[in-house]
């Protein structure tokens, strides 16, 4: 099917709890950023984070295969910064086609997973 | 009432824990699809499944009787194939009539469950 | 401020457990539809339930008063008939001026209450 | 970038638990509208509470930061009035440039946090 979706995103929650109580990366605490190319061509995405009080981080990049869905964590974002943990930011996505965004969050500070997700909210066709 | 919602949704985030801690069907970690059809026809709907590094699996059909809500487990998707546990997955799932989306995952890794929900992006009316 | 929102609101998901661990009515599980009038006329609101294979049950009634929010337990839902428990439904929410709604759910079934949200889908300006 | 998003927000679930079982201000109960300034200008904020039974609160007053996010936490809101705790409520967030509004809340008060959240409804552009 063709590329459905939208083309820039932002997501105003964001927190990477920095520490865990469950076994192994699946249970680590984490945040991530669930992007869905359903076209024909790969997305580039460009993704620039958000503080209360510094300058904004980014753009990180990342590419999206057609077909294909990327779950990226943002503790896995590296260059060109890592991510500060136990901090509050924000995101805005950018792909030069359209693509589908959720957001996700999995919380294991206390010995009992937390979850939230959301679709993010579509700010350009 | 008339149909409403939309005829394509899209979920990037999708994700079946691999085990459980809960008794019964009703605790055990899944994911679902809620699709709600107000209208008097069926809703004949086709589901595509996106994965990270191979090629999309479905179609996977079914059928929403009028004025009726189908809450569909991933868990229970065998045709074509089942959906692979502990993996990242999205889905698309498509509609010859209007109706609504919401997705849902229950966790029950760790001994105290947890929810997420979000109504699914409409990408086409 | 003038009414804001929509009309007319589908929730896809809908499921009351059956059982709580939580003591009193704060921590019983629940379903909460949380409508907000934020316009100077009361809002007269019909909710219909969607199931798997029975037919509609509805029209509950309820007023919102202007500049007020009512949060709305499924679980009082008592004329024509209460909320079966245990069992998926779905709801429709229509409103003579607009409205906004959310959705939550708390589930209590396990000793560690869980939590899910979100906004409503906004099916008719 | 320019701000995107949108001037009016609603949220129409609000709900402060009034206790918490973990330690220090991260994990106390809580809910925040995370609200996100992506232009060159900064945000000027107004929210106001709206409840079941008595008027209206408000406009409490934030300012965001051009290019910042702010995570306001409503447990913080002082002036013109405190949040009530254990109290339904809702809320509008009105801003004279594009912002972009998530709701949040971590719910602690049995020993392991539960977690919600949902972008706002956005009501004007």
């Amino acid at each position: 099917m063709s590329a459905i979706g939208a083309t820039v995103w932002a997501i105003a929650e964001g927190y990477i709890p920095g520490h865990s109580t469950g076994d192994g990366p699946a249970l680590e605490s984490h945040e991530t950023a669930c992007l869905l190319n359903t076209g024909d061509t790969p997305a580039q995405v460009r993704i620039t984070l958000y503080f209360k009080d510094r300058a904004p981080a980014g753009p990180y990049r990342v590419a999206v295969k057609p077909r294909r869905t990327l779950h990226l964590r943002f503790n896995d974002l590296k260059d060109p910064e890592p991510v500060p943990r136990d901090t509050d930011y924000a995101s805005v996505i950018e792909s030069d086609v359209p693509i589908v965004v959720q957001h996700t969050r999995l919380d294991s500070r206390q010995p009992a997973l937390a979850l939230l997700s959301t679709v993010a909210f579509p700010a350009a066709p």
